[in-house]
């Protein structure tokens, strides 16, 4: 690898962890308690198996697709991530211009570190929400209400977050905002500040604790079609019944999630689950599905097992570390780069060639949970 | 990790480490032969994978739950284990006393180094007596005797004891109990001492080979309930078969268990049997589990599996060696911290609601044997 | 090892990496991107078992063959590999004598260093044409003219490269064809030159994208037949459907090919799927399979699994860096004498004797795709 | 381990290859080619694993047997093994006399270096003899018959030799037997020598190409039953139909056997095939399997899945190789003293209640054939 010429996902990883602290680097690595889903996520994209097909005829292939009715120059989402200042003096904007210059749609987190405002202006028509549920439901309407009039297109609601999964690197590390970086949609609220607790650990295990509800339900869904005319999208979802629960109650989208390993640790790999849940919900939601996605082969393997399009949270943060908006977009570019490489070497010159009858799978490496040697 | 601030079991095993002499530490830690089973009853657990529930709404959780009658804060109770003074200068009373002010039940071994009246008088009402039948039925029926007279409020008799598992740590170290450290119950028997036999190896096969009775039969649980009141439960049950015959013979319930590893190598891993067990007895006897236990999400595996509670042993040895009564303590809380956040992430507030369909698995890692090289 | 005397084809492999410029070791040696493919071929032979038959009198083995009406004296056939002159200085013509003297068919590759008229006349009768086919159709044309003029038995068309598999070793290398080195049966047409582009990558890039074309169909192989005499197989078919389309398009035979690994990283081992196209095509096409056969035995459970031959591509160029003409006929030697020992050990003395019940498999090694650890 | 108390076969080993000169040590303990086999026979065990019962009262355990209708102690056989000599200068003399001291019954290899009357002598009523067919069937002839006299009480016809299978370690060290070392029951017949070939390579397989048989068939065993009254087993079986075939032409009994990884590499291991084969004869003939036996686990998952005895090659080896004849006998002592452990632990005391329900398997770990790296 060359600094100037990085190949891969995985090398910009590496020139990315270079820049960035140990304290963000391990925010933005790392998963909940053993890692194993974290793990997982990423192990079983790649032992899934192509039987391409040849002689079709792919002088073209085309990327451009919509998504809940929205165009994306290809189906590769900007996944929702907190914090992007750790990663970038310029933060969600280098992040949200460079998937507007792809054409991509960005997904920004409600714990960005730049406000709604500033972001939706650098991608106009770009940006969704992810949403937060506060305990403080006025708040949490003032934030949904915001991003409405901000020019947000979509509602993207975390559902897997009741509590906090312990990120044990974070509680080494006594994770914090540093000075000058706070959640910026919330300044003004008094929730715009992650200290580091007394006695240590996380600052976000406080955070979440604190603030957000534990107590959301479907009924809540009903409640934010109330209050917003923005389609809603559930994400977090891992069960074929829970998917047909987000159709039955009116989200226009679900994404298949596990928070990228952050949250219930043994989790299943996305992957593993994706299939009966596109199978379950059959056209009636729009699916999405992040964890793991490092190669156009990737994103070829989710569309044939019935996603719509693919979120990518970890290497636009990798590609922001490294060089900020500028490699935010060469991170979007491999990614198109590979994901046409691909179709063409699978024969499909559409995305609607990629069918499921292109992917076999191998069984999931058996994961070895870290304990003292000898336990 | 930081010596004053470990995070899980794990760190507080490397802690416990450092503090025992290395014959205590392989006592504890070590299981028979190849030690196949001890990795395996750890590595079933991570291997499991849950597909959590979002959207119900888990502002509480109640871990609250009753054992074969009897109450326990949560879910887990003190597996048997010998020789706490091994550990710890003030061995069973500490781990009872922890115990006691967890809310959970302490299953007293046999082979204590504080004698079970001491023992019932520091966790009042939280005590079972684990008992091992001796070929002098005269001396195992005034164990029962003493032990219901002591306040234990249930026997958990071991039957996968018929002769010792060798554990090849133990016969390295000539592993014996050092000068005042005694088999408490059994002082004045003539059975309290477990020096190293002539010739070396480990003392424990002696005594075992010498005292303890191959003979015992399902015949045998008539009689012991013919001389005591307790409630009866079976330990180190395997088999379907063996657990509805525990139920036909008036067991009230049965602890599925491979006695952690230390007796036959190869037996299955306490993960991998457990839902054919539980399905076979069908509720007519409490199940309870051991083996590998280390994390929340471990308990909450076990529960969707069938499994009224877990047994957890050597993570209770590891807070004890740590810290005494406070690393008991703390290890406790561990388990009760994390498993909230697990039930709270699977979208469950019950233990009830912790069912099969939480669950699924993935095949055991290949064990590999551990042999000379080139043999 | 000793450098006079390996004993397997992997022992010749580090013999001729001494000999060779890391470039062109790299270029020979890599696959696509994670490089997946490539392991997977390989090991996937070596998890196949093969329940061997006893005491049927096997005092004489018959390896002699006809692949396509033509005689072959093993089942074992070079495979079309790229610039053998970066292995040797005297390039395909020594591969070619080699071959001929070991009665075997050498496939010669578009992309040779050798023009075709001089290894023709170096191995009479015993050379294929493998054909890439040119956006430009009169080059194409030409192309296979000159073949059958020069004596080629068979053209090869190779269908699984309507892009180029990124190899990211010659990315990283700048992969190019040294001063002197050409691709010899183009010179005069331009397309004779693999220079690194400017920017740095790999050569091969540049020239397949501007060059080859994309745009192939199953049409073209009707066309082919219109322009030659020469049989045709289609090379790069990993699926039943491809299989019986290549029969129905008039192919006398398929080569069951993911091109050593070197295009779409992630395709399957061919030892995973060469049975259900084995059994699809039933015997209207030849089937013949490369990728990662390295062993007789590797060689016989291709036939038992439904190839009428193999070919090998790697084992034939490490022979050639390793000490050219000499080295190629140790290699065939070495696989042809491993051949006689396995059939014989299978109680088989004819080829028709390899039958399917030879075969059991075990699963896929997960494979686990090289990222920056942590990413 | 110490030295004066190895606690496990496996160390047993280690201390023997201290003892041998790596050409005796690599002959022993070396398979065929990659050694896939070799590896797995002993993993195939290992990953067995053991649903125990309880409760059944086994103070007694009866190890007694009979196999073919004669005592063994226990059910482990000496298999035959060539060439005791390398091991220790009393050869195969003192593992006759530690067998017989013992109980058990040793087969002698044809390729003793004893000759078969001394080793008979030494063991009186308790030696086998193990026949190599040459092609010289007077010479074969004479051997059987002098086994006859000598008091040899059965005849094991290995049927899986029709070629040597090239063991590389072997070849690389050039193996052959030092001078004063030779094949005592050919001697005066021409072929009792094994020099290094001139170039170099294993004396064993230039002997055995030369004198042994490739064309042995069904036939011979009619052959073999005419000129001897002795009972004939087959060794060498891995597949079902070969079994019955074995019963049909009058075989008493068949060893299910690869030649302990010895020949052809990659057939399958033999716990794998065992219950197909145990099966398939039903009670017609005996059932032996040998190959990766290590632990007295081994044994009773063997005999759990239908095999009559075990048979035990490299065990033996490495007791004659620390210790000679009180080697073997130590070796014979763990086995002994493992499997009573194992019968007690399972809840057997007679070895007919060691039933196919005691056993579960999980899949082979797949073997990564050794390459050089980048191959």
């Amino acid at each position: 690898m060359s600094a100037e010429r990085p190949l891969k996902v995985a090398e910009v990883a590496a020139l990315a962890k270079a820049n960035l602290s140990p304290m963000a680097w391990d925010y933005f690595a790392g998963g909940a308690r053993d890692e194993v889903t974290l793990r997982d996520n990423r192990d079983a994209w790649g032992r899934l198996r192509l039987h391409y097909r040849v002689l079709r005829g792919v002088e073209e292939r085309v990327l451009r697709t919509q998504v809940v009715g929205q165009v994306s120059s290809m189906p590769v989402l900007v996944a929702p991530t907190a914090f992007h200042r750790l990663a970038h003096p310029e933060g969600e904007v280098a992040t949200a211009r460079a998937a507007a210059e792809a054409g991509v749609i960005m997904c920004l987190s409600t714990l960005s570190t730049v406000d709604m405002e500033a972001v939706c202006a650098a991608a106009p028509g770009k940006v969704w929400f992810q949403l937060y549920v506060y305990k403080d439901r006025g708040l949490t309407r003032a934030l949904v209400e915001r991003a409405e009039a901000a020019g947000c297109r979509a509602l993207v609601v975390t559902v897997d977050a009741a509590q906090i999964g312990v990120r044990e690197r974070d509680e080494r590390n006594g994770f914090h905002l540093p000075a000058g970086v706070e959640v910026k949609n919330l300044v003004g609220s008094g929730f715009s500040d992650v200290p580091t607790p007394e006695g240590g650990g996380s600052g976000l295990v406080a955070y979440v604790q604190e603030w957000l509800d534990p107590a959301l339900r479907w009924e809540d869904i009903d409640w934010l079609r109330s209050i917003t005319r923005l389609p809603i999208l559930v994400k977090g979802i891992v069960r074929a019944d829970d998917a047909r629960l987000a159709a039955d109650w009116g989200a226009v989208g679900i994404v298949v999630s596990n928070h990228g390993g952050r949250q219930l640790d043994t989790a299943p790999a996305t992957a593993e689950v994706l299939p009966a849940i596109a199978d379950a919900v059959g056209g009636r939601v729009s699916v999405l599905v992040d964890g793991g996605i490092r190669r156009g082969t990737d994103v070829v393997k989710a569309l044939a097992l019935g996603a719509d399009a693919v979120m990518v949270g970890r290497p636009i943060l990798w590609g922001l570390g490294w060089r900020g908006q500028e490699g935010v977009g060469r991170v979007l570019g491999m990614l198109r780069s590979e994901l046409e490489e691909a179709m063409a070497l699978c024969g499909c010159g559409e995305l609607s060639e990629l069918t499921r009858d292109l992917v076999t799978g191998t069984p999931l490496r058996e994961d070895i949970v870290e304990l003292a040697p000898g336990v």
